[in-house]
Order: structure tokens, then C-alpha cells, then sequence
């Protein structure tokens, strides 16, 4: 009998969940080739202007295999609906069979990139966090501030958004929650007062420069997840002592690294991917004044592990 | 709120709905480029051995689209399970919302390959059947056979398979239904005996040749759908007065016609595709003595459509 899993339900067993573990594991059989992603499947619309991805994927070897659907039609907020939306469906990898369907919104993808995050962090943070600074103000720069907590200390946050309400109501929300939030009034303000920053906006010309990061920083870029998006200057890949990919192949195509690949600051040789790091940390050791950038462009080995972390934990 | 449809809820409306002229429309649409049809995606395994393939696509400007999922786990069996197994999932071309979650088991393809024999047989059926042939003895020969019955006065059947107990109970099962079914010792045999060939088996060589072949006989070739499957030999393609395809990109790659081509027994141009002989029927005029081959290797815009058909019907 097939599984029907609405959101609230999901939503209640992940905050008893960790599946830090599982992402991890994740990424370095990703990073072992022991996953197999074929290419993301794609649906586009053109009248309302929409999209539908279809990503799909096993670790090799594993009960399950996913299929997780996720759509954005852009028009959707004139009709009171929220732009995105989508679910993830789990299936046997020993007979085919579908056994659960998890109609999560596009919710579990918000959380497994806030996880990616939280591993980027745990592996590359600084060796003392005076501040963090998040890059927009949307659900992504909510839920990447609150994942840093299991794995770093610092409550002090600098944020900046384009939207001066947006920030507003990022700042109480999060203060309510703890923090001690200020708003700033550029990019190049939040990397001056911190040395744990999360790009978390759609930007697609770069946000900082430079000659803006402190040494001793660890940037992670999440809202780059396509060609044409990008919030880091190459020049800041370029100067960065470790730079570490989520996927070597996709980061090719698209977010930070694609650009600063095309722009000619780095050469691919230099990149590790986040599998390898997580397996290995030592490879990626920071000194004191290390520059670090984490490339996540969003893999699909994510959204098998925390499709079967929600499954087992559901069981 | 997402609706979750169960199989026996679809076969109920299955019976009571006509999907014909909705398969029919997709069939129009698809030949007049109205249609978007990716990529077939897809997801292989070695142990068990198994496969899953994501069709999915849309008929422009209509109000939904379709994303269908089958699995084939070849060792399903020795578990006392089904090998194949799959879903549709329906969602808005409006808002790309998920609506209906259609649990079929892969029943909904049976339907509406079925269907596609039917049109065939509407559209291009000889002056007068004289026998029906069905080779293979699955869950296709007998629905093609029953599909054929509200175009088609011939209760006349001869029937061939490759194992004779199943050939027995395929007797007896359509005996039950009506039909005077002989079992015929060779695929020539039905031949020889019928003049409307519906071949239905997974055979990867050919079955028929030319020379079994009568004036006036029309073959619905509905096993072939892979490029490595083939039940008429190329010269019986060669032959025909009358050659259609139910894709022409799609029989370019697999099916009779694939191998036909590449045999040199014939020429792309001669090729109709089945929407066009709906739209236009005089394109495809039959005399007395015509041989017309119709190569179905089933089409996306099928599944669009007979999900499409049962989601109306359930509103």
C-alpha cells in the first residue's frame, strides 16, 4: 500500500530528525561515484511562464531510489498561490515499487539545502566566528541561519536585503528567535562586520567584491542554483585558499564556480568537492587567515537522503 | 488539496468512459505540433535488474499536464509481485500544481494502447474482416481484442503463442467473452486465416513474412517498442500499400518501422503519422486489395490523455 504523506506531517518529524548524517553520507557517495543522477528532466511553459524540473537519483546499492518533482510558475502569487511547489516520490530499488509519496511543497528541498549549509560550515567555518552575515532575506536566509546553530556558536547576524520591509521583518522574526540581528546597508558592510556569510538571494550580478572579505572567512553560495545567477565577483573564487564544489559536473554549468571558470580566476584543478572534504576534512585545512568558498548548486543525492531520512523516521 | 485515485476506482470509470476520441485528439495534436514531449527520462538498475522510465509532456494551451512513471523489476515474479508497476501524476498547466495522483499500476497504459489499436483499426480497417489474428496471449492481446469490438462486427479469432497453456486460457478467457477463438500452431497460420493482425508479443525476431501476408489485411504491430524488439519482417513494411507510424521521430528510433528503414525495405517519405489519418482520412484510402501496417510504439500524448479522460470523468 502506497504511503501519502501531507506536509505538517513532514514537518513534525523533521524537527525531531537530524539528517545532517544522512546529507553527508550523501555527498561522499556522491563524491565516490556511487550515485547515479541522470540529467534533471525539464518542462517548460510558456503562457503563464512556468517550469517543472524532475530530478532522480539513487545511491547505488540502498532500499530506495527518488523522484522529486518541483515546479515554479511565477504568476502564481497573483492567485494567492505560492509560486513553487512540488513532491518527492520514494520507490523500492529492489521491485519498483512506489512506497511513499511525500507531498512536501518543495518544504524537504528548503531543508536539505539549509543542511548542506549547516556540513559546509561544520567543515569550513573559521576558526572563531565574530559574525554571520546572510545575503537576503527570504526563506533560505531564515533557514540557513537557524542550521548553523548546531554547529557554531556566534548569535551576532548582519544581513542585508533589497527590500528594506523584506529585512525588517527578516530582523524581528530572527531576533524572536534568539539573534542579534542588524540590518546593513550594503553587501560590503555585512563582510566587513562578519566572517561566516550565506549568499542566500536570486542575484544575478555579483553582490560582493574582493576586496570586501576579511581574511579568515568562510563564504557559502547558495542562491546560484542556474547559468545566469551569480552573487560572488570571480575575483573572490580566485583569492579563495580552499574552494570546494557540492557537485564538480554541475558546478561546471552553473553558480559561482561556472562563472569564475569562465572568467578565468580558477582553474578546475583546484576545486574539491564537498564528498571528498566531508570523508577527508584534512584535505581542506584552514589556517587562521583562509579564505574559504562552498559552492551549492543542490544535488539530487540530497533530496534521496532526506526523502529516505523523513521515510525511515515516518516508519 | 491533492486528490489520490486508486486502481479499482479507475477501472470502474474506465468502463463507463470512451476515451477513443480523447486518444484521438492527442493523436491530431501531437502530428499538428501542438504537443511538448521531452526526453524520455530514465533510471537503471543491476541488482535486481530493473528499469524506470519518466514520460512526461503536455498538449498546449489545455488545462493540465502529465508526468508518468513505469518501472520494469524482471524479478518482480520470484516475489510473488507484478514486474511492472507505475503512476501518473496530473498537474495544472496553469499554476503547476499537483491535482491528481493517479495510482494505476500501469493500468492506464494498457487502456490507451489498446485505444491506439482501436483508432487504427477504425481508421484503417479492411473493406471486410474476415478473422481477427492476435499473436501473443498478455494482458494486450486480449484488450486489444476486446477494444476492437465497437469498430469492428468480427467475433472470428485466431489466435498463436508461444506457450501453449497460455494460448488454452487465452482461448477459454475470450471464448467467455463472445469470440470464437481457434488456436493456430504458427503465426502464419493466423495469417493465412485473418485479415485483421494485431501482434502483441515481446518478440526480437520477426514473425511474420511477407509472403504469409493476404490482400486486404491490415497489422496493428503493438509489441515493438524498443529498438531491439521486432515481430514483421521488414519486407512485409516494404509491401504495404498504406505505412503508419504513431511518431515518426519515435519509429525512427524503435519499433517495425526502425527496422524496416534500416533494412532499406523502405522509405521515410511513404510514412503517414496516425494523426494525420484521423485528421485527414482520405490521406489514407484503402482499396480492396491494400496491405496497410500501422507501428505503434506508444506516445506520451497518449498518457496526457487518457489521464486527463479519467480525471474528468472522477470530477
Amino acid at each position: 500500500m502506497v504511503k501519502v504523506v501531507q506536509l505538517r506531517e513532514m514537518q513534525a518529524v523533521i524537527d525531531q530528525l537530524d539528517a545532517t548524517e544522512a546529507i553527508e553520507q550523501g555527498f561522499v557517495a556522491y563524491s565516490n561515484n556511487q550515485v547515479v543522477v541522470p540529467p534533471v528532466g525539464e518542462l517548460l511553459f510558456d503562457d503563464p511562464p512556468g517550469d517543472t524540473h524532475i530530478k532522480y537519483g539513487y545511491i547505488k546499492n540502498q532500499d530506495s531510489y527518488v523522484i522529486k518533482i518541483a515546479s515554479g510558475f511565477y504568476n502564481n502569487p497573483q492567485l494567492g498561490l505560492s509560486s513553487s511547489s512540488g513532491l518527492m516520490l520514494v520507490f523500492s530499488q529492489k521491485t519498483g515499487m512506489l512506497q511513499t509519496i511525500l507531498l512536501d511543497e518543495g518544504y524537504l528541498t528548503n531543508v536539505r539545502t539549509a543542511l548542506a549549509g549547516r556540513i559546509a560550515a561544520k567543515y569550513l567555518q573559521p576558526w572563531s566566528v565574530e559574525g554571520i552575515g546572510i545575503l537576503g532575506t527570504g526563506i533560505q536566509a531564515g533557514m540557513q541561519l537557524n542550521a548553523l546553530q548546531k554547529v557554531c556558536d556566534c548569535r551576532k547576524v548582519h544581513v542585508w536585503g533589497r527590500t528594506p520591509e523584506h529585512a525588517e521583518k527578516y530582523r524581528q522574526k530572527m531576533q524572536d528567535q534568539g539573534f542579534e540581528v542588524r540590518l546593513e546597508e550594503t553587501p560590503a558592510r555585512v563582510a566587513a562586520a562578519s566572517n561566516l556569510i550565506v549568499s542566500t538571494t536570486p542575484s544575478t550580478v555579483p553582490l560582493l567584491q574582493a576586496g570586501d572579505i576579511r581574511p579568515g572567512t568562510l563564504i557559502t553560495a547558495v542562491g546560484s542554483d542556474t547559468p545566469d545567477k551569480q552573487e560572488l565577483d570571480p575575483e573572490i573564487l580566485g583569492k579563495a585558499d580552499v574552494l570546494v564544489a557540492d557537485s564538480l559536473s554541475q558546478c561546471r554549468e552553473r553558480g559561482e564556480i561556472s562563472k569564475a571558470l569562465a572568467a578565468g580566476a580558477i582553474a578546475e584543478e583546484g576545486i574539491l568537492e564537498l564528498g571528498r572534504v566531508i570523508a577527508r576534512p584534512d584535505l581542506a585545512a584552514l589556517q587562521a587567515d583562509s579564505i574559504c568558498v562552498v559552492d551549492l548548486t543542490g544535488v539530487a543525492v540530497q533530496d534521496v537522503q532526506i526523502a529516505s531520512a523523513v521515510c525511515a523516521a515516518l516508519d
